[in-house]
């Protein structure tokens, strides 16, 4: 159940990025579960990935093959092929081998992706099977079947969609993501696939998504678990009339903007949907001596389960939002300079209780379904925001009667 | 509800202490909720205080007080007495004023304690009207009530009690302690009060309890969340036959392992007593390349919502524990070499499922109501053990419910 409207927007096509889906019963149901994504020859592209010791076979060739070109993306839900050992690489390179063949390309121009269930093999002989069909399906203007191919738990498919002028040209942004926490079936994982027509080089390309993902993917929870198999990728086709954008230029100030909104959007979508999700929590860390530091006290506040319980059941506890920012870990931190906010009101200053405090002002704020915590710090100038949601029975229904 | 069975022990009294409880009508409830325990002049006594920056006034005045040889602890339950500012300090220093006037010391040898409601002044009229009955029943023979009078939303009563042989006489170790997560009313909060009739200097004390706590109450988690009154205090009378025990003796190494023991027993009857559990998860990491990052994996593990959901439902779901272990931030950590195991069963290994495993073995583990997690890294030779327990229900329900 989405957290707010969440239509699914009208997704412009990518000229020069093609999509096919097929189903592939990998997944339990009838529904689409392998997504295949063709970029046109001199694309560019980029990736993040999990930092998860344990991440998944795809991951492991993904990341190696990234550097080489990349002319397909092959993703399949329903199966993580993580924690499958020596058999799930060499499956995770089947499926790329696969690809290849079927199109002419060598192995090391494909990159694979999995989302679903860890530990349990790769069912590869399905991947290959159903491969010629999402190959046939290749069109510009699939993007809608594309991300109701690769979601698992998710309630709603997630998209994001706009033209964007640069220069007086236009060009396109468009992407899809999926997620709902970790739950699926083992653990459910967060994968982004973003694309534009511009033109920009790999290596600026794998900067401007490092950053973008910093402040959007990097700065969102569920649950604190951080899943074997993430993954976030940014391609250009370089079709968009718009000369190539260059370093440090201002269509490079204006492209990094436009990924910027893309990626915030697609992970706040991902917090929408998470697991038993009643509300959507913007934490604010400001005045912090630096970014490591706010992102710290964020985090500490979004992953009490304590603060979670409170939002859930609409209480202005305000304590318990308190104690964690006292624990989160911040040396020398003066409680007295301490200013806490939910929504514009201010629940503690002088290290305790706001004088002006009211409970029916706190009760307000407690009852919407989208809530902004505010932490002063009173140490610096750096400021972070961190998106979660709230903990609920659902949550643990969700992760506990699984497989039961 | 407990997990296990855990009747209340038969107390033993330490001589040269004394306690006295009384309702002083700080609770809702008609309960006992103040205790006043008076030590032997010439006792000594060492604490360990929370490290959460937001810590309750008490805190700060027991903290300033320890080393000015405390006569008088006074605990009350029912409030905090936490991110209450300046009135909050003022209000700890009048407790401490009113058992100096009573008993003719001064204000500086009495250490405050309380725990309860955050964000709520003190009801100190409350505490200095019920004092002196407190003070009138000041008895030896008195723990089991005042294990009760410290309890918020324990459902039991946690004591320990033992009388250990050193060097052929014997000396007697009692304590008590308090807690069942961070909930009541906005926060829980650990206490612990440990007695022995041994002699041994203050120094020598504070670094034989700093020592025992590092490894027992620093070393359980019900959900993450350190408190804003955390305190555990370990009081010597001196009046056992045994000569003082003194820095590198035999007596001291048996006595350490006294005071460990005592405190480990405390420690687990808090885990036994968490929200909403219903089993105890003992969660061991071995070979790891130091103290630190052994704790790390093992917290990481017990702070899974994933893997704290699947104990509750009894799932094998060991691919949870490999992506907790993957994301416990260890650098360099080389999968191929770790192992997990479920009891005696091996769920891990070669970076992927354990070939022998069956979803048999892992079920029957899970079903039991006390579970071993074994997690061996092959970096080094250091281990460490983390008790935890499972996420239910009754976690969201008991957290989430209150005040509503």
């Amino acid at each position: 159940m989405a957290v707010g409207k969440v239509d699914f927007p009208q997704m412009h096509a990518v000229s020069g990025i093609k999509l096919g889906t097929t189903c592939a019963n990998i997944k339990q149901s009838a529904r689409d579960d392998l997504l295949l994504i063709e970029l046109i020859e001199g694309a560019t592209c980029a990736a993040v990935f999990t930092q998860n010791a344990f991440c998944a076979a795809p991951v492991v060739v993904a990341r190696a093959n990234l550097q080489k070109k990349p002319r397909w993306l092959l993703v399949n839900s329903g199966n993580a092929n993580a924690g499958t050992g020596e058999q799930g690489m060499l499956d995770a390179q089947a499926s790329c081998v696969a690809v290849a063949e079927l199109n002419g390309g060598t192995e090391e121009q494909v990159l694979p992706f999995s989302t679903g269930v860890i530990g349990q093999p790769l069912p590869i002989a399905k991947v290959v099977k159903g491969l010629p069909a999402a190959q046939e399906n290749l069109i510009e203007d699939n993007w809608s079947k594309a991300a109701h191919a690769i979601m698992t738990t998710d309630t709603f498919a997630k998209g994001y969609s706009k033209i964007v002028e640069i220069n007086g040209q236009k060009i396109t942004v468009t992407g899809i993501s999926k997620g709902a926490g970790m739950i699926q079936p083992n653990m459910a994982t967060m994968l982004g696939f973003i694309a534009t027509d511009a033109k920009i080089s790999q290596d600026l390309l794998q900067e401007c998504l490092s950053a973008a993902v910093e402040q959007s993917f990097n700065r969102i929870t569920v649950d604190g678990d951080t899943s074997t198999n993430d993954a976030c990728v940014l391609m250009a086709s370089g079709q968009s009339v718009l000369p190539e954008i260059i370093e440090g230029s201002d269509a490079m100030v204006a492209f990094q903007a436009a990924i910027d909104e893309a990626c915030m959007r697609l992970a706040e979508l991902i917090i929408r949907d998470g697991e038993g999700a009643t509300k959507l929590i913007k934490i604010n860390v400001q005045q912090a001596g630096n970014e490591s530091e706010a992102v710290q006290v964020a985090k500490t506040i979004a992953h009490s389960p304590l603060v979670k319980t409170a939002f859930f059941a609409s209480d202005p506890n305000w304590g318990r939002i308190l104690a964690a920012v006292g624990r989160a870990g911040v040396e020398r931190l003066d409680v007295e300079r301490i200013k806490i906010y939910l929504g514009d009101v201010c629940i503690v200053e002088n290290g305790g209780c706001a004088a002006a405090y009211t409970e029916e002002a706190g009760q307000e704020v407690m009852n919407q379904e989208e809530i902004t915590v505010t932490v002063v710090l009173g140490r610096g100038e750096s400021e972070q925001r961190v998106l979660t949601c709230d903990f609920s029975y659902d949550y643990v229904r969700i992760n506990a009667e699984y497989r039961t």
